[in-house]
């Protein structure tokens, strides 16, 4: 499965950086999270809704680091939905910095149910129609 | 009702630096947060057991700053219990590096029960006793 | 002094809660900074420019908290320059998501030289000047 | 280069915690560079001494998650020197509670000189005889 990239533009926090002068490595898992979450608003999801009893635990997550973020940068976190199995969804990322790439990272998630006893499951198909729409749409 | 301190040694970690070089002013919240709960356990109780139907928000929290704190500093967060209401506990807070005072401050928490709908209630006896207990023999 | 507010829009993030699912308190302080930045970037100033000998240390932050902040929330921080001495500037912020106010706060900040030594320092003209433009032309 | 494994000990706090209730993802990276810095500490050396000229930006970090974490568990952050070579270090790190693998993972580490531009150099001596002892002695 192809898919174009969903970019989220976003600005680096103060809080964000450390005593190196830099923003700190933990904040690009969540720079990622953050466009992923964007990417499900855009396709019209929520990834916690009140009350689901679906959950979409991390399973894997890694970045690259080539270049540092700095206070007040502005930044484009491209996201994009590399592979989609039947209970887990991987994303690949790239955030960049006035067009240069800064890092490059991956994420894994599955899908899950919480009750009775939490279990992977298959993605329901509403969801994955929406998501691969999405994939198919952006760019 | 007086208290004595309840002291949580705990030391600075580099990702609540920021690119001045010192804490950033929001972790003294959390350390201020950090020190109650160790007093809760210190008590033989948890904020946050499973499935209780209790919480505990936050209704105010404030703190002056009058010094920095640096990676790597070993800090001493004291906390008091200053106030115990039907269904509020007030704290004060200081937090010293090698005697000296960095910060002070305090917050004020509320008994809530969450089901059928979120409401104040009182603060349930064997918790009172505690906390009580354990204000008196700290120091 | 009277100022109108600075209003900065922005969505709570999904590591902005915790289990007891609701925005865990601390990050009001941060959303509060985020939004004195931001008003600093609309009046043409960065509070950490590159290579600046000046620094705004916190002097003090506290906020009341009315209600509870959720995942996807869409919040409005209002932002005010309450008073601006010669050498500190207080802010007041109201947190609100659908025009209701869910918590208020306020900050204080000096002026600091950092060389040859950390010291107070009177707020540059030009600084000064900017902020109390901004300040009569929010709204 | 064969390393036995630094541990160090640590309670999850409510702050680390999100609305699916287990520990943020994010803090595990923090988790991770917390382990190394203990480890350097306990080696004789502080990671970023005041007025160092010298840098240890972070190449790479990823992780597996098998398990998840929650408020007040009690854990155990494995870390070994997997590699040392002229200019990086290679971690690995389990994260465990009561003895059971809840997460693995690892992270590269790059030496540089801050000026009179940044660029990678070569690890000096006096860390890297006190790395190697403290990586053959731990266990």
């Amino acid at each position: 499965m192809a898919s174009a990239d969903f970019v989220l533009r976003r600005r680096v926090q103060f809080y964000e950086t450390d005593v190196a002068g830099i923003v700190h490595f933990s904040w690009f898992y969540r720079y990622m999270e953050e466009a992923e979450h964007a990417l499900w608003r855009a396709a019209g999801l929520s990834i916690h809704p009140p009350d689901s009893d679906l959950g979409w635990p991390r399973v894997a997550a890694a970045f690259d680091f080539q270049r540092a973020l700095r206070f007040e940068d502005e930044i484009d976190i491209h996201l994009r939905i590399a592979e989609i199995s039947r209970k887990t969804i991987r994303y690949e990322c790239v955030v960049k910095k006035d067009n240069e790439q800064i890092a490059i990272g991956s994420m894994t998630i599955a899908c899950v149910r919480k009750t009775p006893t939490m279990r992977a499951v298959e993605i329901p198909d509403d969801i994955l129609t929406r998501l691969q729409l999405k994939a198919a749409n952006n760019g």
